[in-house]
């Protein structure tokens, strides 16, 4: 199938991060109109669509207007997928000229909007799914004979976490005090307070709910998973190594995770994907085998390229620290959907669901400076700039970014999550509403 | 200072759980109003604040129409802490008749209202702060040398919950299934799915946060921590414990902990609750010292009398399993809320923090089934019934309650949180909103 073009927004090309494949959803607002509102990234543009509402609610059953006229995403998000999926079709068809009614008028500049949360977050939890990442971390702390728990190729381990600090892409990251192990080999001397030194990006992607919520006690099914996908985002999980070590026995990480978990601010439907899609690296899981009810007779994922950068406040541009791809999960989002609610837990529309590290299997490949570094046992290069790292230090800025590109299909990129990292201490406006908060 | 009565509900006497030292808040409707609204209980009346709106904001400095007239108090929990003291004042003086204005057709009967979730929970934590119950649980699993982890006296203890499963007394609840371990003592066997044998309650207070969120990177201090803690309620966090066992290491609970944890209907705030201040049963912390930013300069809890009762289907009455009381706690709620900020996190009002299983010395007033069966070692008596447990049965109903009950004092009581099992597979009625489900 050629790639269909937009005569209307010439800029997106084929090769565009926002091709007329990808047609991700955002919030956003413009210094001219203040008002949060839906929005659609397409080329170098932004369909707003609160402007043709009637043009989209006209051709999609089940579209109402207060889902594509909200605040915020978590009306179009509890609607059925096929309803989605027809307001997708619709918005294609509107963007690349084959139905009549929209206009330049109707589009705003990328260059002049201001992006938002693009949903209220009900609940967010945060997997474990890289089985590279899983044994590199249980390696430095267990030994590799037993770097794997023996739950971990069961199920996918994943822990519950703070939806209130999820931030966006642009959002200040202040570097958190909080109890450190007095003596790093024994526990038993008790602990200080500090800043924390072993501040630390997790590379994740993640996806939101969608569809109405599964009463409690009827758990989701595999059959039932992709319609409770809404779409993805790429997501830094900071971390605060010390932190964790300190005080995670034996009920998990707590303060560690707590105070900044941040996302890209444009939603990737698996429509849009579904080009991309990919055997994982695992390519099969035999050894064990997976029990039914998180068997996935399609057992795949997507392959979608995963990049960080670092930088300094004294270099002169980001230097790449990782290239992973999110095809590296061991469990992928259908398994870790249908696990998550196999007790009968009740998932809401706008709950996000983080992947967990991607890492790889090359050292290049590894999505925290934890094993970058390992465990502070070697320096990361940053380029050629001379600077090194083990942990983050104030004023580092670091950006995550995912594309997907194959050659005939329109690219799917999924922006950026690009955040600062101010000192322990720092005030933060109070004014900075809506997940993007800024220095006092 | 003697009891203040109220001449138009004779009923709120200095014994009555909703004496006129209580007045907590609640979501009610009736039948010939189904409309979501605030209320206030008053012995055996409710007061309805939509009906008296004009005689609390014309008087409350601060507080807005939709603080009291919303269909949840989160609009009033959002408000600082002289605003809801300011109300409650207010109440007071209306209630008792020192302000003029309220009429019996202010108040509608106790018997003719179904209550609603009295707030959206934006996230909900579980702490573990009973020394007894941490100790009984380490004990069987670590023995008694490793019972407490080395943190444990360092810091409460804690993991992020899910928030969509916080249900209210009298929803249904229905039996989880998921991945046991197939060899109890060799987890290398791997896993089967089933329904959870071991199924549990867990005696727990918990408390809404309250005013203005703290911005990201800003800890709440000890000095601010009461005017963040809006009132408390019993809770029951249910668990399955087998669901447990398998999933949790390395990061803690999780699918064992999010299908249901439920709590009572009626907010009791800390002023209502500040006669019955007590010292804790550790009475000090010294040994270890709590670090400066957690050290609580009035070390103290509450004194409130918990019971727990289980009837099973064939039983003709409830019969108590347990005695405990808030006073149990190690940890007490400002060191809880001042802890989960430290690292910067953002408490919103509306957040429901959990006190962990709260166990006492004697075995009659360990708060779970896991302690009072010891692991499943010894049989529970539900008294004279001929009934006895291990963990719970389908068709059982546990019943959580508390009350503070003082000579002089008008006795506060938090009504009860009352839910019973259904069996695995149970589906629920998808129009059970707003936290009350019911078999369909």
């Amino acid at each position: 199938m050629p790639y269909t073009a937009s005569p209307l927004i010439p800029s997106a090309t084929a090769d565009h991060q926002f091709s007329t494949q990808n047609l991700p959803y955002g919030v956003f607002s413009t210094s001219s109109n203040p008002t949060q509102r839906i929005g659609v990234a397409v080329g170098d543009f932004v369909l707003d669509l609160t402007s043709c509402a009637d043009l989209l609610t006209q051709s999609v059953e089940g579209l109402t207007a207060e889902d594509v006229t909200s605040s915020n995403l978590n009306s179009l998000m509890g609607k059925e997928s096929k309803v989605w999926k027809g307001l997708r079709a619709q918005i294609f068809s509107l963007v690349t000229g084959s139905a009549p009614g929209l206009t330049t008028s109707n589009f705003v500049s990328l260059t002049a909007v201001t992006m938002h949360m693009p949903a209220r977050i009900g609940d967010y939890t945060d997997f474990y799914s890289s089985r590279e990442h899983a044994t590199n971390v249980g390696t430095m702390f267990r030994g590799i004979d037993n770097a794997l728990q023996p739950n971990w190729l069961h199920l996918p381990v994943g822990y519950h976490g703070r939806a209130s600090s999820v931030f966006l892409d642009g959002s200040a990251v202040v570097r958190p005090q909080g109890q450190l192990q007095k003596n790093k080999e024994d526990p038993k001397e008790g602990s200080i307070f500090g800043a924390s030194k072993l501040l630390d990006f997790e590379l994740e992607m993640a996806f939101f709910v969608g569809g109405p919520a599964n009463p409690p006690g009827t758990p989701i099914t595999m059959a039932e998973a992709e319609d409770r996908i809404f779409g993805l985002v790429v997501m830094n999980d900071w971390s605060s190594r010390d932190v964790q070590k300190w005080e995670y026995v034996p009920l998990g990480p707590f303060c560690a995770k707590n105070w900044a978990t941040s996302i890209s601010p444009w939603i990737v439907s698996l429509e849009a994907l579904e080009p991309y899609r990919a055997a994982t690296s695992a390519r099969e899981q035999k050894d064990p085998e997976p029990l039914d009810y998180i068997k996935d007779p399609n057992y795949s994922s997507y392959d979608i390229a995963l990049e960080v950068t670092i930088q300094g406040e004294n270099m002169s541009a980001p230097e790449t620290v990782s290239k992973s791809n999110f095809k590296n999960l061991y469990w992928n989002v259908k398994q870790q959907l249908v696990h998550h609610s196999i007790t009968g837990c009740n998932m809401s529309p706008g709950d996000l669901l983080g992947s967990g590290t991607i890492s790889g299997t090359p050292q290049d490949s590894f999505g925290s400076m934890l094993e970058l570094c390992w465990k502070g046992t070697r320096e990361v290069k940053l380029g050629e700039s001379g600077e090194v790292r083990k942990f983050l230090k104030d004023g580092d800025t670091v950006s995550m970014s995912g594309v997907c590109k194959k050659e005939g299909v329109g690219c799917v990129g999924f922006g950026s999550v690009t955040n600062k990292i101010y000192p322990a201490g720092t005030k933060l406006a109070a004014s900075g509403a809506n997940g993007v908060w800024k220095a006092a």
